[in-house]
């Protein structure tokens, strides 16, 4: 079997086989395969697509690529939460303690922030000392211990997922419904959780932009993790607005922190329920969904999940004041307020626009090797809805220096929308995809 | 301007402006974009096509990577030919002296073959001592003493060519037209010359199965020509069955001064006449057509063409008594003829069964890597349209030892046809391509 005949299978529409695939993806991992095969292999993949064999086989072909962690030692049922990425999305941070004070445990690893979108790792960096790159025996240390560990991917987890994201980046191979699937069913898969929730974002601020788009990337996710014998289920959310009201690294961990004291963004609030509440159902730890609510809330409303929270930190070598003390946090020197342009109502804050905006501050990175600045980012003043006055502060840009701050507002001025209507109210959570499903990418 | 940008606007089926073309092949021939991103690019070519525009660019640019060869202190007109490839072609052999003895220059720059089909300079290494590595300054005094050369392709002309088809041949992106034509075209305008005629075969043995795929081709390649000045056309021409009677290097080199000799098969004169005629008329050295095809009949019928052939095996280093003692070729100490398995009339001869019959006995490579063995082949002894009795020896394989015959006779015999009735009789010249059309991809 030469690898060029298996690209040319791909290349002319044909699917490939298990076998075929299995090749490909171990040659890719041991280097006897070489990058511009590769690169060749993902484009025809991108333009030709993958049926849900395929995708499932090439999801089992990056899983054999390393180890899959067995979990069942620490006799507790294990799941984890995985979104496609979103502006201000800080729920990882509220959700893996919480579902840990429940009973479940939370073995979360996670990536780093590119483009508008923030990563989760990039807010932990925010927290003095906090440290991401645990090993293997010090994720299952931490797990016995505390119940959650949000951590770096381990090298010895899914190695070829390394070496194809590292060439799609640069080879525009990255939007593809399949790669992206087999990419985080893969990672998710390995991590040995019986239980799988995940948060597709739509809209103008995420990668899907419409419904049926997410819709089809949630359905082939679903029906990979089922195959793999992982329950999973998929929500589909609403990301036209930033989620909550931080956008930057430190204010993201501030505000996650509000949201465990029960004192921050009720959306952020609402949605970080709503996907523990799936975890704890989906992985056999309560009765059903009033049952899984109730405990959450519980949870929520006694501190267990802030006390976990504060737990992981200091496990991680973080700093466990920052819960008590946010000012321990970095923080930028410079604030400035973008006024509403008249008076009205916040019709619309474009998550894209603020995020490239936040981006530009320092608080993301548009190239896999950027540096992240964690003290910038944005604050929302005035949410979607709220009824403003000309004048009235909309958004607080958080930089470095004046000119800094000269340079992203005009972003951020057009994120904003005011108009003389309030907008009619949209819901966050827009769907549930349960059942696996066939697709046609 | 990012490359990944550029592959990702190529990806998604954009037409790539003059700029960004130069700027990737730039990048290709001084190594600043990577094997892996040119593969991926590649890939997205020959999914997503390129326009005529685009095509030209790509050709314009591929020049640029290197020198064009300027022949004007030589003082007479100067032609060549391109054939897409076939089996049993040898029509270069001839056509080179014929032409030069009709007082227009032929710089040809050939390849070597892969796959069923031959190459012209795998041919030329069947004549001992035959150099085809002439440097430029060597070439321009072949030139100037022979008027004619025929030469591997100079590393100052076209180097990007060689970088990509180095990749395209491993990562399956052989198999488009605009690339094919912008490396076709490129290399034959940098040879200087102000006349091209494309022969572009079609039919089973060929790349272009169809005529109608064929006439994209040629449309193509033609544009592009004219759009750089040199005067193009293309002949589309069967290829059925083998061209003449002999596959094979040594056996066709025979067989190409058989033909010089007025001694040929038919179908090797008629087309090269052909291509010969439409040569000196494009290159301005004959008043019309008539004249043009009455010029090169004398010059075969008065054995100038193969004086010139003999002095272009001579100063290209060969030994020139192969003219008058073709045993001196290399040839293969086995010889076995495969019978025809009825009586009736040979109604086909499969060119790309017996292309690979003959690359199986090592006449041809499978990988651009491969050695070639000049000696071994296969000889046409009843061609198609032959009245044959069960048992009359039809096709004679050269082989080095019987067990190598013996595996290749199954697939000599797959190639005969024998029918009760005569098949009807085909042309050789299919079509020509004379005008620049507007092509999609």
């Amino acid at each position: 079997m030469r690898v060029a005949d298996l690209i040319r299978k791909k290349r002319d529409g044909g699917p490939l086989g298990r076998d075929e695939i299995a090749a490909l993806i171990g040659g890719v991992s041991d280097g006897s395969v070489p990058d511009y095969q590769t690169s060749a292999l993902l484009m025809a993949i991108v333009l030709r697509g993958m049926t849900a064999d395929e995708t499932a086989w090439l999801t089992e072909a990056m899983i054999a690529s390393g180890t899959r962690l067995d979990l069942s030692d620490l006799s507790q049922p294990a799941a984890d939460k995985h979104s496609t990425g979103g502006v201000g999305d800080k729920t990882s941070l509220v959700l893996a303690p919480l579902v840990a004070a429940c009973g479940v445990l939370v073995p979360m690893m996670s990536g780093r922030g590119l483009g508008h979108t923030g990563g989760t790792l990039d807010k932990l960096d925010a927290i003095p000392g906090f440290r991401t790159d645990l090993t293997i025996p010090e994720l299952r240390s931490a797990l016995a211990r505390v119940g959650c560990a949000i951590v770096s991917q381990s090298d010895e987890l899914v190695p070829a997922d390394r070496r194809l994201y590292a060439l799609r980046d640069v080879t525009a191979t990255v939007e593809s419904v399949p790669l992206i699937a087999a990419s985080i069913m893969s990672k998710k898969i390995a991590e040995g959780v019986g239980a799988l929730v995940l948060d597709v974002k739509c809209g103008a601020g995420a990668f899907m932009k419409t419904t049926a788009e997410a819709r089809m990337l949630a359905a082939t996710l679903v029906a990979i993790g089922e195959r793999h014998g992982v329950r999973t289920e998929a929500v589909i959310t609403a990301m036209d607005a930033p989620l909550g009201r931080a956008i930057g690294n430190a204010l993201e961990v501030a505000e996650a922190v509000d949201v465990l004291k029960g004192e921050g963004p009720a959306d952020v609030e609402a949605l970080t329920v709503a996907l523990a509440t799936r975890m704890l159902v989906l992985a056999g730890s309560a009765t059903g969904e009033a049952d899984a609510s109730a405990r959450v809330r519980e949870a929520l409303a006694s501190g267990a999940g802030l006390e976990r929270f504060q737990a992981m930190v200091e496990t991680q070598g973080g700093d466990p004041r920052i819960v008590d003390e946010p000012g321990r946090l970095p923080s930028a020197p410079v604030r400035e307020a973008v006024p509403a342009p008249r008076a009205g109502f916040v019709a619309r804050l474009d998550a894209e626009g603020l995020g490239l905006a936040a981006m530009a501050l320092g608080a993301g990175r548009d190239r896999v090797d950027g540096r992240v600045d964690p003290g910038v980012g944005l604050r929302v003043l005035a949410g979607v809805g709220s009824r403003v006055e000309a004048g009235t502060p909309v958004v607080e840009i958080h930089g470095r220096d004046s000119r800094q701050i000269d340079t992203v507002r005009p972003l951020v001025e057009r994120a904003i929308d005011v108009r003389a209507v309030p907008p009619d109210p949209q819901p966050l959570i827009l769907d549930r995809v349960t059942v696996p499903a066939v697709f046609q990418p």
